[in-house]
């Protein structure tokens, strides 16, 4: 484990295999990154792969699934998996939903049809679907929610937390708890003791990146991260574009997720050290240059900008793959590199040009 | 080259290799087979992949095709291509169109444009696009269309097919005439006569499979396929179902293209031996089992039919192109055995003990 700053490089063991850290962890919300073989996903040199409980416990559900073999022997994807435990798609999905001690009711975000999740059953449904990681059940409520509704959320997320936890059963798996507490410092000093009094072999930041400022949100991942137990892994929920990656690794964050590299592939954006570059403009029309001259990905050695601008305007299949192909290789060489300038020391300043040439600022 | 009663068992040879027939090539409409990368492609056995015209001269413009390299540069495929003219599209898709003795002015289906093609122009475009082969501007009238217009229509797609060969230019691509004539077996000999009096290096059977029923497709086919020079390969446009395929080729045809296998397979249906499988039927859904016992496809090797029939009911792009896989090959296979048989003498017993199993019957 290596540090220069608060940035943190480590190694994040699993029974499916090791991933250096900082990594981001590609979304593959349905058992699939969306176009993507798992043998793709090795090509890319994809660490963790995500999958969203909510959905899959809703389609195909965690019978089949656990029938199959866990999500492992359902999508074929060897590598080490994390689960979510669909308490944020409940609160940000559904329409009707009711909050009590016991869990939460919502109506299904696909045919109305009504569920609950309660702790036991997000950590059972978890245990089905058999990522390498299982997070808590836990509330995000909206950045705008009053102070008392976070405070009295959080400790009822830490209640759940312990109930997660006593349910708990598979060894095979780590069940990683979630600090909560909105942009409150004192809030997310208390969901934090709360949530390590119970103790986890991991902690999440969850509850940011929903609708505050960038600024906001590291204000308050800088109060928390640093004191969140140094030995454990540090997962950020929901960060996926370049500079916030390099902005929440240098807070000591060593995985974090977001559908925005995949997302933005499926719109025509591709992620350059450049910055993003938007395929459907006029300018890539007759760009017979590659994409992206410094990338070793297979949209960008096999194929000019103009062809997948001409793929990305007519909506084609190839272009939304090719893309996200890019755009994960590339999110993940970014952790890759950030990881060398950690254990090199000179983390600060690299990520300081890194995101000059960015921005082109 | 062998034969077996009429069926024909030969290799196709052009400039970017040869390809053993009876041969069902692949569409990539828009310069694409929709998900699929060249590398796929090859992996699943294509031979010729088709381009559309129509599409390409629409967008991206042959203009930047040329620039690229052609179509074998800019989409990355470096095995034979074939483009249609343009014809069927005009006819098949454009709402507005005026048909003359010097081309036809039709609407574009992107933005209702209005564009003309006269033979002279559909060769250029084919040029431009450097498939091995190009296929002359012919009007392919609905099946219903009267006799007369049948006899007008195929006597001046003859005098259009002089001009496209006068127009044509390029010796590394071959240009193959059409044979027109309806339903209509004088017709259909007097188009062939006038066709092969001028001379083409590979004739195709046009306007058929667009409305008739299958034993008059086949009838017709059955009068003109023997008439057309045996030492030329003979194109059938239109056919890939799996039953049309073997039927096609015991009539002595050696080329066909059909967007149908791909066209399934992104509507969740799979071919295989023993019919086809929608994978939205409730029946799949906890089928653990592979798709296809008998494939050795990436779909069949790497997934249960739960999981495949999981993507293709969320409509997830891996489900579209592991489908795409899947009914490639398999048509591909169908293609390859069937020529084993030719040259083994035994086609016909073969062929009516496939249809059995597949039809059930």
């Amino acid at each position: 484990m290596g540090r220069d700053g608060e940035a943190r490089a480590g190694v994040l063991r699993t029974p499916h295999g090791a991933v250096e850290t900082p990594t981001f962890m590609p979304v593959g919300t349905k058992g699939t990154v969306k176009g993507l073989t798992p043998k793709d996903l090795r090509k890319v040199g994809a660490g963790v792969v995500l999958g969203n409980t909510y959905h899959l416990y809703l389609r195909p559900g965690p019978d089949l699934v656990r029938e199959a073999g866990g999500l492992h022997g359902f999508t074929g994807w060897e590598g080490p998996m994390l689960t979510d435990s669909g308490g944020y798609q409940v609160f940000s999905l559904a329409r009707t939903r009711r909050i009590s001690e016991k869990g939460v009711e919502f109506a299904s975000v696909y045919d109305g049809s009504l569920h609950a999740f309660t702790p036991e059953l997000a950590t059972k449904v978890q245990e089905d679907l058999g990522a390498d990681i299982a997070m808590v059940l836990d509330e995000c409520p909206p950045a705008n929610a009053s102070r008392e509704y976070h405070a009295e959320s959080l400790r009822r997320t830490a209640r759940w937390a312990e109930r997660c936890k006593e349910a708990h059963g598979r060894r095979d798996q780590a069940l990683f708890g979630i600090v909560q507490g909105g942009l409150y410092a004192d809030l997310r000093e208390e969901s934090l003791g709360r949530t390590v009094e119970v103790g986890f072999p991991g902690y999440a930041v969850g509850g940011l990146s929903v609708g505050e400022s960038r600024e906001e949100m590291l204000e308050t991942l800088s109060l928390t991260a640093p004191m969140l137990p140094a030995d454990k892994p540090r997962y950020f929920m929901g960060i996926g574009d370049p500079v916030g990656i390099l902005e929440v690794i240098a807070l000591g964050v060593d995985m974090f997720d977001c559908v925005l590299p995949t997302r933005l592939a499926r719109h025509g954006v591709a992620l350059t050290a450049e910055g993003r570059i938007n395929l459907r403009n006029a300018r890539h029309r007759r760009d017979l240059g590659p994409l992206d001259p410094e990338c070793p990905c297979e949209a960008c050695t096999g194929y000019s900008r103009a062809y997948l601008a001409h793929l990305v305007r007519e909506d084609e299949l190839l272009g939304h793959r090719l893309i996200t192909l890019h755009n994960v290789l590339f999110t993940g060489e970014l952790c890759r590199r950030a990881r060398k300038e950690i254990l090199a020391g000179g983390y600060e300043g690299w990520a300081r040009e890194w995101v000059s040439r960015y921005t082109g600022s």
